[in-house]
């Protein structure tokens, strides 16, 4: 059995352990001589499966009672539609904070469904090469809500710090840094998440939902949409991808025995200051102009001076086993994601690469 | 390792050979080092097992280029609304056939969003006991649509032909039945399925629609919910669960191999032949008030005199590894599922058994 080291930015690496185990038990999980996707949603089988991977998020998120925890179905790009549907009610408007192609989207399907303001916006030319401050967003003291992205994949940077939305719920799409560090759960109104790159794999959508958002979400929209609806049934109205939640409690498991998201922050920094460290040694080969406040810790963004010397970069890194280091189609150039599933090794074998490589190329 | 004869109502048995294939490149796949599900669902190597699964679907079900297949997220509860977001303007009423819970419930969701009419119900009492006859249906000929489910899971009663609606669409939930044997997809205007029970895990809802209904769609609604988005992006335009993708192509080879679903329907009429044998043998044991002519193919329902004869009826069944017997909650009694992935030899054991247990309690 080969292991490259995957630098994809989702659908990502997973870490061994969570799919070892999933393999060992594919065909007879837990001697009950059938695989976990071939059993009910309802059973006490699978129950324990989904009861624990809401648990471990609980426990891993610092989640308190006053939110919902919920798996639903349809990515992020689902809920794109679905927080407005539930909670832009009509005579209402919603802030979008725009800093990527994520929450251009965003606000692009909450116009289907009502009122929304972009709140700020840190479009440059073509490219957002920063996030944006506290000082320079329009807020609406009367908004529905204020929706931000706080990890942009295709453009490499990140909310390092929150902003302050007073009595206005902060929404955030958090689906590709979600669980990179520890956060104060209790100053968001929702948090949603794809949970393909740094919780499992795909097929699942964690939406977090504080419980009196669930309560004031409209009623006349189709069941399936409600939040309540969710909520109410434990996330089993209708049948979850079980397998997914399956992995993404091996996933969760694999985090807890790491040590927490304590640990994981430790990690995830020391990761992303060796890779800017070596693009920071080399400017004039490792090109980025994001902002440094701004720079991603999960999605290193960068270019070389050449298209042909990407191609010669991403082809010896690959001969590496270094590989899914071509940059998103938008962007060209090189993207290097970092998310949980990815150790310090793994990132040092790069910076080891970049470095030689750096050497033979200036 | 242990496999039993798994009779689940959904997520269902899956053929053997699916899952090893699955298991043995779960790490590790094609020798690329990593994982199907850990690799870009916009990239060659996904692409290809995507294309494969599309194509496969087309050449098993006979569909011809005036349609559209799709693989989308949500489950049929999900296109319970989606049908009418798309398909019922206003002005327009749509037509429900209702003959089993989920029946009720795509009507109670479409009741959200637009107009509705039940063009017919087969409910009696709590109960549904058999189908709808063409010569009971209400048709309004300026219906948006008309909408029904083929086959009910929970009351084990199934339509073996289908009605005739003139030039008003049809659209049917296959959930339970698609691909059991071959149809004339011509026929229909839309048909969707989950994947879970005929054709591979959960995570997938297949959705077949002709090609000028997509171009009808409105468009003013959410991107994520309108067909032509989907059909544009051959259903990449937002992360698929690519797992589940990848598992029901291996569950379509597997079809294919088996000599496409023509071989597949004789297998089934054989099952279910000796199934409803069994049962009709011993009527005061195996007590069903199903009309024949509706008898499901796909799920058969009976009770046994009393509770306690019922479960030791599941007791003894569990104890020759003939599993998941039990009725829906709704019903209770018993129900026995007979989904593609159950040979003819699992359906025997059984028959067999049930001979066994006729004689003993007679």
């Amino acid at each position: 059995m080969k292991r490259v080291v995957n630098f994809a930015p989702g659908p990502a690496a997973l870490p061994l352990v969570a799919l070892e185990e999933a393999q060992r038990e594919l065909l007879d999980y837990q001697g009950l001589g059938m695989s976990i996707m071939e059993m009910s949603h309802r059973g006490k089988d699978y129950d324990a499966v989904h009861n624990e991977a809401l648990s471990l998020l609980r426990e891993l998120l610092g989640i308190s009672s006053d939110y919902e925890v919920l798996f639903l179905q349809g990515g992020a790009s689902q809920q794109f539609a679905v927080v407005p549907m539930n909670l832009l009610p009509g005579g209402k408007s919603a802030d979008y904070i725009v800093t990527g192609t994520w929450g251009e989207k965003a606000v692009a399907e909450a116009n289907f469904l009502g009122k929304t303001r972009v709140a700020a916006t840190t479009l440059q030319g073509k490219k957002y090469v920063r996030v944006a401050a506290q000082r320079e967003l329009d807020l609406d003291p009367n908004a529905a809500y204020v929706h931000m992205t706080s990890n942009n994949t295709i453009f490499g940077t990140q909310f390092h710090t929150f902003p302050e939305t007073g009595n206005v719920p902060l929404i955030v799409d958090m689906s590709s840094d979600i669980a990179w560090r520890p956060i104060d759960v209790s100053k968001f109104g929702l948090i949603y998440a794809g949970a393909q790159k740094n919780l499992g794999p795909t097929g699942i959508t964690v939406v977090i939902v504080r419980k009196d958002l669930v309560a004031q979400g409209r009623a006349d929209i189709p069941r399936i949409f409600q939040y309540r609806t969710h909520a109410k049934e434990n996330s089993l109205y209708n049948t979850i991808p079980t397998f997914s939640v399956y992995l993404m409690r091996n996933v969760l498991r694999w985090l807890k025995n790491r040590g927490g998201l304590t640990a994981v922050e430790r990690d995830n920094r020391e990761k992303a200051k060796r890779l800017y460290g070596v693009i920071d040694a080399n400017p004039k080969l490792f090109i980025t102009d994001i902002e440094k406040e701004s720079r991603s810790v999960m999605n290193v963004v960068f270019t070389l001076p050449t298209e042909s010397i990407e191609q010669k970069f991403i082809a010896e890194a690959k001969a590496r086993d270094l590989v899914n280091l071509k940059g998103h189609r938008i962007l060209g150039g090189i993207r290097v994601s970092l998310y949980n599933a990815i150790s310090v090794e793994d990132t040092q074998k790069l910076v080891d690469f970049m470095q030689t490589f750096a050497r033979e190329n200036a």
